[in-house]
């Protein structure tokens, strides 16, 4: 088979620099041109010295891609993504892992965005890519939207629940806690070494961005209208987002019962990974993976279920999840060039 | 005056170590003796060489120390510091920094420490001393029970909410994470160093031992009985608990009312910062400080009040919080000894 | 081909277990079975979470192994391989990740190790294996002995300089650090979380193990008897070490022209890679991978060249390197299953 | 007695912010104006979130200060502190924590730092005081110039052995490893947190800014000519250096007697602290403190002494000894202000 040709537009971006990572040692794949506004013209190796020897190519722009490439991932800023959907068309998939093609309704998006769609034709032949949700849909799809990293791990973690009927679908709690990749590459106060190390804080309470993605998903889902408080923090780790959730039960139901409806729900998912009873998730675990480990509690006193969701931001959570849907696209395995071992340390 | 003559059990754990920084500080205090199973006979300073030259006490036993103290600080398991307590009885004042002295329901007690109180009369004598709660009852108390660590965040973040009467007691969730030092120097695999740097999890969702604690606490401000949810994590810093607490409102308030409403209840609080709106509290600022730092956010599509309150578990969370009962019952100015300024980094 | 089948014996200790993340993804390899004394019985994956669904294997004893694999990797503490190794004679290959096959002098041995050799014939008939130095002698060698961790990076460091002529054998400074991953799963207080982060000391200066055997490297390579003061700092990292090292000239040499022969040296070796002038190797660019990166730096005014060699104290100083011997050994592609990209956060 | 009046130029930059800090707990001390160029006019504790309700001056510029000042503490760039000292002349005392009164030799600023002196008498004034080889001339100076932090921990480190004959003044090699505040608050890419964090590299290797500034006095105490080979590093912590110091011995002596005479050069000098034989220093134990602690090594198959030397690089290493110097200037004992315990986690 003749391998798949990649372009990566933003690939000195954290999520670029990630697919690069993984896409080298994806057996069906080859990267063809990588883009970057501000390295134009240098060595991506220059820029990411992990890479010498391994993809010293040179920074281009992204005028030639749609014409070179079979795919293109687009890891820009938002906003920047629809227009480059636009060259792409009729021409090679694009998968964006920025925010353009996540809301399905527009005046969503120009509410927290703060712009709006150009071109609204466009969105209704996208996809919301959750594969373990939506991956029927993205089979013939040619702009795909890739999850944000929040929403998957909260996606992922609700799911089988919701699916059950056991919780409520009023005053879901999600606080969640990210490491400091999914801030990007961009030097700010706040992610400088002294300022960050052994600090925590709680940042955009109940006002981010993934708050009605996370909504969409799990309003779909429960087949009615969900909303989520939704709380996240920045965590002194480089890697990896826990999501820990409150839903209430309304169903007399035990915590073994529940367990049983995640791992049934999740047994053809190689990505998801239902911990043991009385075990946690914890985010090592998911280090530099595609998976999504999932642990299940219940507090008994205040008949709430507590779902702790870990995945690795960068992976699962950007471009692993990108390339997962680039595997559904061109009929590969899900796990193609995504089966390395998460490092146990 | 004369210096307070201070014991210290167990001097060689975290909590009796942090006593022995901070007390060497305080003018109006001298440490007398220290005690320690594990080390005794030995200098405290081979066991912690940042007191080298600084203090270098044998470490003895707990025998003599009720007849040659003004005040023993007990730093000891739970289930060890009543007999002590008996031993001091009308010789010296115990400020106990375990949980024997923090549960006024004994079957409580029983439930979740598997043991019973052995002197329930002296349980009647002795005080939960949260200062900003119960200084009062601690002026003339010689069985101070210090409050835990999670407990004296919550509380405090909850305090003037629950006290307004703004915020429904039903379905308080409570998502805390604490440093690695919250759970003690016993060497456990949990926090060997590479299984907990760069890694971030729950533990004992709904199971916490503090759990009651806080429950007692809350329910008695807001004079009716309260549940909680409660889900700790172990954070991969030092020092720091961060508790993001989500409460329903019931009434209808601004945020502004309700940050007017907390910087009234604690205008008097030294030890108590309001932040300023739009600003997170965040660990770094109170690290090696009695300092509690609360934030607090509304979202307003689900009505929900969003309370961060952090503190360093070591100080007011632990040694520090001793102190400040130590200071209240002798009646020394609150501050005395506990000025330290917190480090920026 | 049919695949080389593998044992593990000490598979739950760091070596072992990384080990096994590797070996999972090598193309020509299975592992067969895999050994542990205090877990024997149990499921890997219970003891490494983050093996769950990838690798699910029951812990076993080295019993049957040598009849049922073509090699066995052993991650013991020294001195328990060369029993090992004379079970395995004639049967499969061994490659000691441990010591006992890492000094040719058994009085130095003796010395460092306070053991002596049970079988000294067999020590004849083993390879020092650091592939860039010794594959030649690798290829038809039963009895591997795996370098260690610092000693590697030193060589490859060395090499060049050493061959060259440029610079004194007297009087080299071996400045080490290594992540916390080097001292081993085992819990010491010297590797409790709140001791180890942030903090940064020295250990056994002048007095660590792997002294003579860098000192043998240096001297075949030098081919006369080298010393050098070497000393290792714990460093609060996961994985990596560096190693600066601190040479005289003696000859009239630039910078530009010893990083040439640095960089003819090692052209033809996949593993090692030469830094560009004025940049520094940095422990983050080989994490997870089996490189070595060097850097070359001169200090003209006391004529030192200076040395910066990293390399990740797991891979290329452990698991990686022994997989490259494996493929040696077997007549594989050296980089066979180590073509991971190191993750550049 | 009545309060040191104090002002501190550059109070928003990481050893201003450490300046306040500290002489907020001084019972001598008071802070009369901040300035800073970049937050002119805001409310310090609006940067440094730390100092809420502890220091809430306004940042004001420096136009004033000298006439409402007893002593300046300059927290600036190179550069920019000789003409403050100008303006200081005759009205205050001027304590520089930058490089412009470190180098007695007007050639070699002007080599490493690429300007020349515009007033070379003020030079002749002043003093290069680290306290505890110059303090007698800082009694009555009023330009003081504070030492850099890596020449710090390298004068304490080395000057017994130096002045005792003991160690070759030729080929002494100097591994340093800092702290990430000693970069300072200056966004750059290599101090963001996911470059820093998990990462470990030398920098400026043999062309580092403080290179003349050791050797000055390395010569000063040796009466002869000294050079030194210099190799900084950066450590993913916060606070701290440790320098490890390597020197040929020239005499015939044992570890105990260099012990026995490190311990009687510093038996007066609180703030030195000599490490039992066989224990390392580490920064831990200094971390917020004034201490330096120092570790004696020997390789005796080499004839090398190993010395290891620990400070916290932002205060004993720059506003803690500022304030040492102050204390030595103003006939306060040296220690005022300087008595806060290291924590020990």
């Amino acid at each position: 088979m003749e391998k798949i040709k990649i372009g990566i537009v933003g690939a000195t971006g954290y999520a670029g620099a990630e697919l690069v990572r993984l896409l080298l040692n994806h057996p069906n794949a080859e990267i063809t041109a990588v883009s970057s506004i501000s390295f134009e013209g240098q060595n991506i190796a220059d820029i990411y010295p992990n890479l010498k020897k391994v993809c010293e190519m040179t920074l281009g722009n992204t005028e030639l891609m749609p014409d070179c490439c079979d795919v293109i991932f687009a890891a820009l800023p938002s906003g920047l993504s629809e227009e480059l959907a636009l060259q792409c068309a009729g021409k090679c998939v694009i998968i964006d892992l920025g925010a353009d093609f996540r809301l399905h309704d527009q005046g969503t998006y120009e509410k927290w965005y703060g712009k709006n769609y150009k071109s609204p034709e466009l969105h209704t032949k996208s996809v919301y890519s959750l594969p373990e949700l939506y991956r029927e849909q993205t089979k013939n799809c040619d702009v795909i939207g890739n999850p944000g990293c929040y929403p998957t791990s909260v996606a992922l973690g609700m799911m089988p629940a919701l699916r059950s009927g056991c919780v409520s679908t009023d005053g879901i709690i999600v606080d969640s806690k990210s490491g400091v990749t999914g801030a990007g590459r961009s030097l700010t106060q706040g992610t400088h070494y002294p300022d960050t190390n052994e600090a925590f804080a709680a940042y955009k309470a109940g006002a981010h961005r993934h708050t009605p993605e996370i909504e969409q998903t799990l309003s779909d889902i429960a087949g009615k209208n969900v909303k989520i408080t939704f709380v996240p923090h920045l965590l002194p780790v480089n890697r990896g987002i826990e999501s820990t959730i409150y839903a209430r039960l309304i169903k007399d139901i035990t915590l073994a019962e529940l367990h049983e409806i995640y791992e049934k729900a999740y047994e053809n998912e190689y990505f998801v990974r239902v911990e043991p009873m009385n075990k946690y998730a914890n985010i090592k675990n998911v280090r530099c993976s595609n998976f999504c480990d999932i642990s299940l509690h219940l507090d008994t006193h205040t008949n709430t279920l507590i779902i702790s969701s870990c995945i690795d931001n960068m992976v699962k959570g950007a471009a692993g999840q990108a390339i997962q849907n680039m595997n559904i696209r061109f009929s590969l395995p899900e796990t193609t060039g995504l089966t390395d071992v998460p490092p146990a340390f």
